[in-house]
């Protein structure tokens, strides 16, 4: 890709350069893994001892600048608004190089009526995508896999910097990896990752009406029912079984074998193997007004 | 729109006009904003003391009607199955009328494969418009905005009058604004109003599978994250937080700067603002087992 | 249908055939409902008694076999995973004769834009289909429905066998039958059966973002609102009301005139008409956590 000096990119981001001025920068990155040719953003001092030892530049405030002297900076005042800042500068570069690149099909491939394969994907050997499916640019899926109707897969994350005049929109700089074996149900949505990709693992089920967010990782064989969705940057482990309408909010894990029971909101990450469940009993509709009743006497 | 007179649309729904019989009425409206050509219907004392006092012609039944002396009436049974019946009339005319008119395209406007712009509406400067997207008629969407693949703009609302046989179809007459900077994920849906427009305000982000029903109002810089819905009639002020799965009951209002935590729901008005929730917590299904009992035996 | 032997299916499906070898097998179908040309599987003890009694072979492991001595059969480790294996089978037979048949439709029937009407489907008369529509093969659609745009008829079900090496797909062989004045919302999902069809009675109407599973069954006249779900086998009742964001567990059944409140999850089946809910209240959130730490310190 094109590069952008740490001072042009400084400049197009209303941030000042500390360093080498001329460092050519080719690449976004997360933080933990930022090479010498990319830029990441530290927004939080708890982010520092998982920075990556060799990132090109960084992008952050005054007060984490005096923690990382022997750095290349970008000095900001808002290191998430200048993040999306920077997303917007990249993803036009992304897109000139990538975006003209034609998609790879493998051997067997079926595509229904009406359905979109954007540029520079690769899709494996006896896939299955049935019709009306929307796959943006930069989506790779493995051997066998089967995607039903109405679902799309790349789609940009939620993910907005605020600042004093709304909502600043981060560019999704990744793309979405499905494994081998996969079977997506219809109408879910695979959102692209940030910065680094989406991934579903081989043998991952899917079924219908499915949010799985930017940057989510779900593991090999794990079965996601119906209507569920997760935040972003959630890590399922593998062989889960996830019924349906469960919530997981973002940033946390899920080891392997983990059941969670339909509905339920998993709002920590649950470390260790086994069952867990988290919703109100169904019952008379008075028997639950006095229950409500108790519960905002004992508040 | 070519009118109707009180008599003949007495008529067609089964009612007995009371008053100017050749009164012209050119449109249905809502009873709070209804003006001198237009009719609305009224079904419950409690909307009296709201009803524009320059209707047109009230739908009502004969206890309400005695209290409207002074007005031009249509005495029915049931009014609000004689308003899915005006609903019906009304409609037919909005259509050979509206549905004709070609949609309006501003600048650098990009609409990706496969997705439908349907006649009579206007779509501003530097929209994008993803795959596999649905606009129904009279849709208006604002300068920069981002439709992403799969979602539905304009649907009807699930709006019946229940009858002794089955339910009876409300045709819904009113459109979609969405102002400007707004962005709606995959595979969302923004149903049209019945009578008058359902508003999504500028710099309004919407994630992926959200539900905005018939009539809401979402204010400015307002955020809803995944999987989110509501009912008919939500009025959601400025600022607001929405997080994912988060379900908000008809005919409500939330305040400014509201924060509503994920999978709560929302089943009364929510006049300050501040941080809300209302989920059970996660737990060890067998732990949660202990729970639903005590509950049980409390009850 | 091109019947298959009962030895032959066993080969492919690694059984040991008993009985007739030589009978032929032309459908898989549900133990209750096998016929004397059909082979079923059975997979617990419990489903012993509703065995139909005139199945022509059923696919079983050693323990069960040797409670069905009467009867020609298959004999498997695991009768789950072979079902999954003869479901193969089948769909390949009923692809080759099925899938070549043009689809039949009714009078005055409107496809929208880039709809997909698949082979061997019926449409009665006075149908809307709008756009970007997606319809499976083997679905009837009765008399005066309107299906809204971006909605996914007959889509599979969610089914997998699990065995050593993952999820073993279960082929559906069932369609989906929808009666008379049926509308079905934006953007929700309606699976085929798996063995028999998913059926939606006259009258039924679904909302957005509605997820209708495999083997569903919805008497007439049930309204069902956005964003409610049910997992497969489920069957509701006539005049049911069930509210948005409603789950409703695999295999259960609900009786006539139910009204299940928003966001409530049906664990089991309500066999009295009556209204149930069971959702934690709304709260400030710094309540909701004085709840929450109340639940596990007496847990």
């Amino acid at each position: 890709m094109e590069s952008i000096t740490l001072e042009k990119l400084a400049n197009l981001i209303g941030g000042t350069p500390l360093g080498s001025f001329d460092l050519q920068l080719s690449n976004l990155q997360d933080s933990k893994e930022c090479d010498e040719h990319s830029v990441c953003y530290l927004k939080d001092k708890k982010f520092i001892d998982t920075l990556s030892s060799n990132a090109g530049a960084v992008i952050t405030n005054q007060e984490l600048a005096d923690q990382l002297t022997e750095q290349n900076l970008i000095v900001v005042d808002d290191p998430y608004l200048a993040y999306a800042g920077a997303s917007k500068v990249f993803f036009q570069k992304y897109n000139n190089e990538n975006d003209s690149t034609e998609s790879v099909f493998g051997k067997n491939v079926i595509i229904g009526q009406n359905s979109v394969v954007n540029s520079n994907c690769q899709i494996g050997n006896n896939v299955v995508i049935h019709d009306n499916v929307s796959i943006y640019s930069r989506t790779k899926i493995g051997d066998n896999c089967i995607i039903h109707s109405g679902t799309v897969i790349g789609s940009d994350g939620f993910g907005y910097a605020p600042s004093t005049d709304g909502w600043n929109k981060i560019e999704h700089l990744g793309g979405v990896e499905i494994g081998k074996n996969v079977e997506i149900g219809a109408k879910s949505a695979v959102d692209r990752g940030a910065l680094g990709n989406t991934i579903i693992e081989d043998g991952v089920k899917i079924d219908n009406h499915v949010h799985v967010a930017h940057n989510s990782f779900i593991g090999e064989n794990t079965a996601i029912a119906g209507q569920s969705g997760m935040a972003g940057s959630v890590k399922i482990g593998k062989n889960c079984q996830i019924a349906g309408q469960v919530g997981i909010v973002g940033h946390i894990e899920i080891a392997d074998n983990v059941i969670v029971m339909a509905k339920t909101l998993v709002t920590k990450s649950l470390n260790e193997p086994g069952v867990y469940s988290g919703v109100m009993p169904i019952q008379k509709h008075k028997e639950s007004l006095k229950f409500i009743a108790k519960i905002k006497n004992d508040g």
